[in-house]
């Protein structure tokens, strides 16, 4: 093992070796976003690191339809672009997005911006190239390796080793560590160990909605442009289900149909054939559907995916093994922080690394989910809350008024007010829990004198700034007296 | 199959034979209050009922450490026992309990009746009594037989058959059913085999608190009867941690413990020694020590248990399978409402299959869900809140003048007015979640307003009436604007 570390491009990349004091081999279960990003920052710190990942390299192999599977990038994930000291080559793969464009059935469209400061936006990145970058960056430390087609089956925590499959060979193998941090994402392998040895109490949920997704797509025009407007996330949102639009590096758009399994006149049990499939979208996205002549072939090639949300604790086992990213906290996608969030694990842990790492790694571990824990529960039922936002209240007038009157407090007074939206996708420095009780207290507020004649939106706006304020306080005020939170 | 029922106490009974025509051969998995009384009623009804219970008969065994355990039965399961006309003899297993007795640290106790109402309180009764009251009157009808020392392994939900082993022959047996109802408690092994078969998309939580319970006791003075005031939940509320005991026919009090596995000064963890479990009770709970000579003896002889919520969905599959009680819906004890709220599973199956039973089990299942799933992930979460509001709240100012007004309110209004806890607890025509968000809707009101001295408990009791209905109106109002509920 070697201490150097050959990237220098961190400014906060500490001396090499200074961690490792401490356990010095760490082996990380997955090398997806969370697992290359854990394994770049850990390759900084000058810790021995070995990642295993069940898949093939994505960088060698063509996996086609993995290539333009987007994401929403904000300011929580790239703050830990920054720690890690990547913003700029990360930056040159965003599409930046200003705001929702949302369309109606006769296809007039509206864009809703995310926020009243212009500089505030989210991005649209490819998972497969974002990805690639992490793990190229992690790969430039000698102390990283990275070993692909090998799944891990299951955890012994008591002994800190992890069961593979090698899936070239088959041959099955045993590998120990200091300790070992999963990153395998919703289906854990540890998780699962931890659920079915019963050795201690695991709290634990896995909440299906009643909807599932599926992927379509809108192929770039014949110039190589974009069929429609490229910096929005387009949204048709139609009361018990929606499509959503993020666009592509390459002139294409990934679009997401999310619908009912069984209720509803059209649902996924019953688009069984292509011209029902055709008759839906007609009548209900005409203009998405005369942007996709491939929708038939689409929607039966790609699968049909349900949209689940897991909870759990205690995350870690003593200081011998850790989950992280979505195998702690996998959230659905509808307030597009899923990556954000495990991004944001890792500053996190990075910090309490900082604070505790004499203490040993129990300490670390324990301390890490005593202060994330909150948040990520708390961005979890965020984004089910967006849920019905998106495909419902984004329509519904009163909610739009609200969000009018919050785009005039927010360009008004930019220091002064920041919406729901704005605090959990824009302020990297409050927590999702923080963001969330005061986001939906403002929330309430607006939607209650809004409802009550309190304020219009014709009211002075320093007036409305005032008021809200003023009922928002009250609101977390009343709840603190009740012992609501 | 004779479909005479021999019981007539009944005068709800139907027709013997009446429920017939659909599937006519019932297994259920688990002879616990739950199903026990599911076997008696769907008995009555004239179905051929089949029962597989795990343990022996509790009526031909003696189980002594099960003799003295009890449970709060109230007017939710008393619903219940008049459906299948056994009231009477239920009553002379009950000992009325009118309040909560509260302990203080220097043995000061002080009661809180838990309605204003005189003929609204809660009863301590017997587990095993009941339940063997309960096999006794199902086994009344010739169409339904009981099974003991058979331990259902799992089910197969596709094919409707469960596989057993028996407990004295060690064989394995496969019995087949019409469906199968599992009411075979926290861990259900029809769960379990909807949990492991993944064939639907399956939500499904388990939740452990922080603190685990063990069952002590306060045994009968030496005359025979009770060494403390009998007719009341005694409660030492001390923050932290609590002890309560709940009296038996016998004289006898069934004491328990709830304490944090390793938090604070004192801990199940740490508690190892008969000195310092002598120590902790001597410095928390001396006038309780002062009954508990066997204090020590109990102490190691009992385990330490843990305490958790589980939720799922869905419980049925098709109409083959269905969970009820505690299967699927297991709730920490708090509320004094998870016997009842089992019970009431029944109450509103039975009112589901009068409306439904034409259209088959699957739409008998999937109606029974619909209407009372609501309603058991209320109540769970009302045990959790009463757990904070038992071993904390009961002791502070503020709580203790909600709960002062409470009662006069109660006992002025006895038809305008009741408490959370009454509407829980004493109203059995209110579903539990309707009874959750008006009961905390008026907690919030009536706290708010004392904090900002709008009432106070000096005032008069038809102005705190009309405010507190008039802001608890407001309050709920608020949340049905901001889309909360």
């Amino acid at each position: 093992m070697n201490n150097n570390t050959k990237d220098s491009n961190s400014e906060k990349v500490f001396p090499s070796g200074e961690d490792l004091d401490g356990a010095q081999n760490i082996l990380i279960i997955g090398a997806g976003l969370c697992g290359s990003l854990l394994a770049l920052r850990l390759g900084q710190r000058g810790y021995n690191v070995n990642v295993y990942e069940m898949r093939p390299d994505l960088r060698k192999t063509d996996i086609s339809a993995g290539r333009s599977i987007n994401l929403a990038f904000s300011d929580r994930g790239n703050k830990a672009m920054k720690l890690v000291g990547i913003e700029d080559k990360v930056k040159e793969l965003c599409i930046p997005m200003n705001g929702r464009m949302l369309h109606d059935k006769e296809g007039n469209t509206f864009l809703s911006n995310y926020s009243g400061r212009d500089y505030e936006y989210i991005n649209s990145i490819s998972r497969g190239e974002l990805n690639g970058l992490l793990l190229t960056e992690a790969e430039k430390h000698e102390n990283v390796s990275i070993h692909f087609n090998k799944k891990c089956k299951s955890v012994d925590f008591e002994k800190t080793t992890a069961l593979f499959k090698d899936y070239h060979t088959k041959d099955e193998f045993i590998e120990d560590a200091d300790c070992i941090i999963a990153t395998d994402g919703a289906g854990s392998a540890l998780r699962k160990s931890y659920y079915l040895e019963k050795k201690f109490l695991f709290s634990f949920s896995q909440d299906y909605l009643t909807h599932g997704y599926k992927e379509l797509s809108i192929l770039p025009a014949e110039d190589g442009g974009y069929k429609t407007y490229k910096n929005a996330l387009h949204i048709w949102p139609r009361g018990d289900f929606m499509v959503i639009a993020l666009p592509n590096l390459d002139g294409s758009f990934t679009v997401t149909l999310f619908l009912s399994y069984d209720e509803g006149e059209y649902n996924f049990n019953n688009l069984t054939t292509p011209e029902i499939v055709t008759e839906f979208f007609q009548k209900e996205f005409p203009d998405a559907l005369e942007l996709m002549p491939n929708l038939v072939d689409d929607f039966f090639e790609n699968p049909t995916a349900p949209l689940g949300t897991v909870k759990c604790s205690p995350w870690h086992y003593k200081g011998n093994t850790l989950l992280m990213g979505d195998s702690a906290h996998a959230i659905v996608p509808f307030y597009g922080q899923g990556m954000n969030a495990s991004f944001e694990d890792v500053v996190v842990f990075d910090k309490v690394l900082n604070t505790h790492k004499e203490k040993g790694w129990e300490t670390v571990f324990s301390e890490y989910e005593r202060v994330r824990k909150p948040d990520t529960d708390a961005i979890a039922d965020l984004a089910i809350d967006n849920f019905h936002e998106m495909k419902d209240h984004v329509a519904n007038p009163i909610f739009q008024e609200k969000r009018k009157i919050e785009m005039a407090l927010e360009k008004n007074f930019p220091e002064g007010y920041s919406s729901k939206y704005s605090l959990v996708t824009f302020n990297e420095d409050i927590g999702y829990r923080k963001a969330m009780l005061r986001g939906r207290a403002q929330d309430k507020a607006i939607l209650n004198m809004l409802a009550d004649g309190v304020i219009s939106t014709e009211d002075d706006i320093k007036d409305i700034l005032d008021k809200v304020k003023t009922e928002t306080e009250a609101i977390l005020e009343d709840d603190r007296i009740a012992g609501l939170h």
